[in-house]
C-alpha cells in the first residue's frame, strides 16, 4: 500500500462541474485542499475550492503549473484528452489511472474489455463503414442503437435504428466520428453499483440502486433496487471484478441491466456517478468521500446503507419547484450553484429518505 | 416572512474557523456562495469559500467592501465588535441580529435576560469591585466561579473560588475586565439544545445532546441525552422561549444543566455550536444547513434524528490517532484543515453512529 497523503495535502481535480464540487467538499471534510482545473470560468466547484484554474486542456503551461502544485490528481469526467494526461502524470499520480480512462473513453474498447472478463454485455459490433453497419444489422437485428464510440453522455451521440431504413440517416448523422452498433437488451430495470477500490486493493461497494432514465438522462435512483439476493451478489461481484482487473483506484459507477438471463453490464464510468448521489443521505460515508479516501491512500470508509432513499435529479426547469421541495420533510436538497436553468441541465438533486 | 434570498446569492460569514468552514459547505449545498471575513490569513473556511477577505475588524473600508458584496451577513462567533456591526448592518441584514449578540456577548446581560424570562440560571452577581465580590461570596457561598463578563470561551477567563482565600487572587488576575460571580450548580450532567428559528418565526429544535467537558473544553456529545420525557420537553420549550424572546433568526446553542430541581440554563451561543456537530451524521439536515436556511429565509429543514451518535472532538494531539480513526466502522471524521496541532486546539471531530 502506498503511504497515504499527508493531512493538509492538495488534491487536483480536472473538471469543476457538480461532481468536482461535491468531491471538493468531501476533500475538505478529510482536511485536504482542492485545486480545480476547468476551461470554463467560475464552474460550480470554484465556490468550494482552495483554487480554481481557468485554462484549456491544451494549455501545457497551465497543466504543468496545476500538476506541480498538487499531490494527487483525479477527475470528474472520463473524456480527459490523452495529451493532457501525458503531461500532468509526470508531476503527480493520476488516480484512477490512464488505463481506466483508455477503457472507459471508448465504447468499443470498453465492450471488448468487459467481454474479455466474460461479463455479459449487449450484442455489439464495430461499424467503421456503412457496409459493415448493414452487415452487422443483419446479425444483431433491429431495433438497435448506433452510438459514437467516444464523447457520448446523457443520451447524446446516439441514434435508434428501429427499422433497417433508419440506418442510413443514423450513419450519416454520426459519420464524423467512429461508431459502434449495439443491440437492444430486453431488461426489466437498470441498476448501478458504485464501487470503490483503495490503493491497498481493498474493494467496497455501495448497495445497488435502481435507475430511471428519461430522454437519455438519469431521473431517479431508488434504494434498495429490486434484486434477488443472488442478483445482488452478482452485481457486487461483477463490479469488483471490473475494478480488480483494472487495478483501479477510486470510485467507479457500473450500470447494469437486469434481465431474466442475468445481469448485463451497460457501461462503466471511472468516477463518482450521478446514480451514487443517494449515498450523501443514505450512508455515513458517501461516494465523494469514498473516492477521496481511495485516491489519497486512506482506508476505504464504511459505506453501509442506513436508510432507504429515492434520489431525484432536478433538471432544467425542475428547479422552479424548489420552494415546495425546500419544505418537504425527510428530504435533503443539493444544488450546484449553476446560474442558468437550461433544458436538460442538471441543476441539483433531492435525496428523499423513505424509511 | 421576508422574501427568501435568490438562488445563487452570496452569504457573508464573519470568522473563518471550523464553524465558518462548515457553514460555507452547507451554503454551497443550497446553491449559495460564501464570502469569509477573517483577520487571520488562510483560515479553515478559506478552503471552501468563494472568496476570503483577510482584514481587521477595525478596517472600515474592508468591512464596507465585504458587506456591499453580500446579500446577508452571519457569523461563527459572538464576539463581533459592536463598531464593526454598526458599519456592516447598513449594507446587508445581519442574522442573527445585534440584539442576540448584545445579550450573548456579556454573561451578566445574558443572565439578566434569562432571569427576565423566568428561566433558572446559576446564582450570579455582578462584581464591579472586590468589596462587592466578598459581599456576594457571603450570599452565593463557595465554591463559586469568577468569570469575565466578556470574551471567555473554552474555559478561558474563569477562576474557581474554592475557599474565600482564593477570591483575592481570582479578582486580581481578572481585574483588567468586568467580572461576574457564579455559584456552583450541583448537576448530574449537561445537555445542549441546538435550536433554529426562521424569518417566519417557526422554531425547530434538534434532539438534546449530552455533553462531557474536560479542562473547560467540550470533549463529546452523546445522542440521545439521558433525559426523562418531561425534561426533554422542558429543554425544547426553554430553548424555544429564548429564541422567540429575542426574535432570533438562525441557529442557537443552549447549554443546560440537569439537576433534581429541573433544568438550569448555563449559557447561550447565537450561532452553530460544537455540541451540534453530531447532526451532520445523525439527521438529514444538519445544524449548518439549518442555520443557512434560517438566515436566507428558507423554510427550516427536517432535523429529526435518524441515528444515535457520539461526537468526539479531536483536540491537539488527538489528531495523531487519525490512522486508527480512519479505519473505524460506522464513523465519519470531519477535519478542519488546521496545520498546527497546538494543545487545546480543535482539529476535527468524529461522529460515531452507535445505533
Amino acid at each position: 500500500m502506498n503511504k497515504p497523503l499527508e493531512y493538509g495535502a492538495t488534491i487536483g481535480i480536472l473538471g469543476g462541474g457538480q461532481l468536482g464540487r461535491m468531491l471538493s467538499v468531501a476533500a475538505s471534510r478529510l482536511g485536504f485542499k482542492s485545486h480545480i482545473f476547468d476551461p470554463a470560468p467560475s464552474p460550480p466547484a470554484s465556490d468550494v475550492a482552495h483554487l480554481c484554474i481557468t485554462a484549456s486542456f491544451e494549455d501545457n503551461d497551465a497543466l504543468i503549473a496545476f500538476a506541480k502544485a498538487v499531490d494527487v490528481i483525479t477527475y470528474e469526467f472520463e473524456n480527459i484528452p490523452a495529451f493532457a494526461l501525458n503531461i500532468i502524470k509526470n508531476y503527480a499520480p493520476v488516480r484512477p489511472d490512464q488505463e481506466a480512462l483508455r477503457v472507459s473513453q471508448d465504447r468499443l474498447i470498453e465492450k471488448n474489455f468487459l467481454s474479455s472478463l466474460r461479463l455479459k454485455t449487449a450484442p455489439y459490433a464495430d461499424t467503421p463503414d456503412f457496409a459493415t453497419l448493414l452487415a452487422q444489422l443483419n446479425i444483431i437485428g433491429e431495433p438497435a442503437i448506433l452510438k459514437t464510440r467516444r464523447f457520448g453522455y446523457d443520451g447524446k451521440g446516439q441514434y435508434q435504428i428501429r427499422e433497417r431504413s433508419d440506418a442510413e440517416k443514423a450513419f450519416n448523422d454520426l459519420k464524423h466520428a467512429p461508431t459502434i452498433l449495439e443491440g437492444f437488451v430486453d431488461f426489466s430495470h437498470e441498476i448501478s453499483v458504485i464501487a470503490a477500490r483503495g490503493t491497498d486493493g481493498s474493494v467496497a461497494c455501495f448497495d445497488p440502486g435502481e435507475n430511471v432514465h428519461k430522454d437519455g438522462i438519469l431521473r431517479s435512483t431508488t434504494l434498495p433496487a429490486r434484486l434477488s439476493a443472488d442478483q445482488r451478489t452478482d452485481a457486487i461481484l461483477t463490479a469488483a471484478c471490473i475494478l480488480n482487473s483494472l487495478d483501479f483506484v477510486g470510485v467507479m459507477g457500473v450500470e447494469m441491466f437486469v434481465t431474466p438471463q442475468g445481469l448485463i453490464v451497460n457501461e462503466i464510468a471511472p468516477r463518482v456517478h450521478n446514480s451514487g448521489h443517494w449515498t450523501q443521505n443514505g450512508c455515513i460515508i458517501d461516494q465523494f468521500e469514498q473516492h477521496i479516501r481511495a485516491i489519497v491512500g486512506w482506508p476505504l470508509g464504511d459505506g453501509q446503507r442506513h436508510s432507504d432513499i429515492i434520489m431525484e435529479n432536478l433538471i432544467g426547469d425542475d428547479i422552479l419547484r424548489l420552494p415546495e421541495i425546500a419544505c418537504e420533510p425527510n428530504s435533503a436538497v443539493h444544488l450546484y450553484g449553476k446560474v442558468e436553468a437550461l433544458p436538460g441541465r442538471k441543476m441539483g438533486h433531492v435525496n428523499r429518505k423513505i424509511s
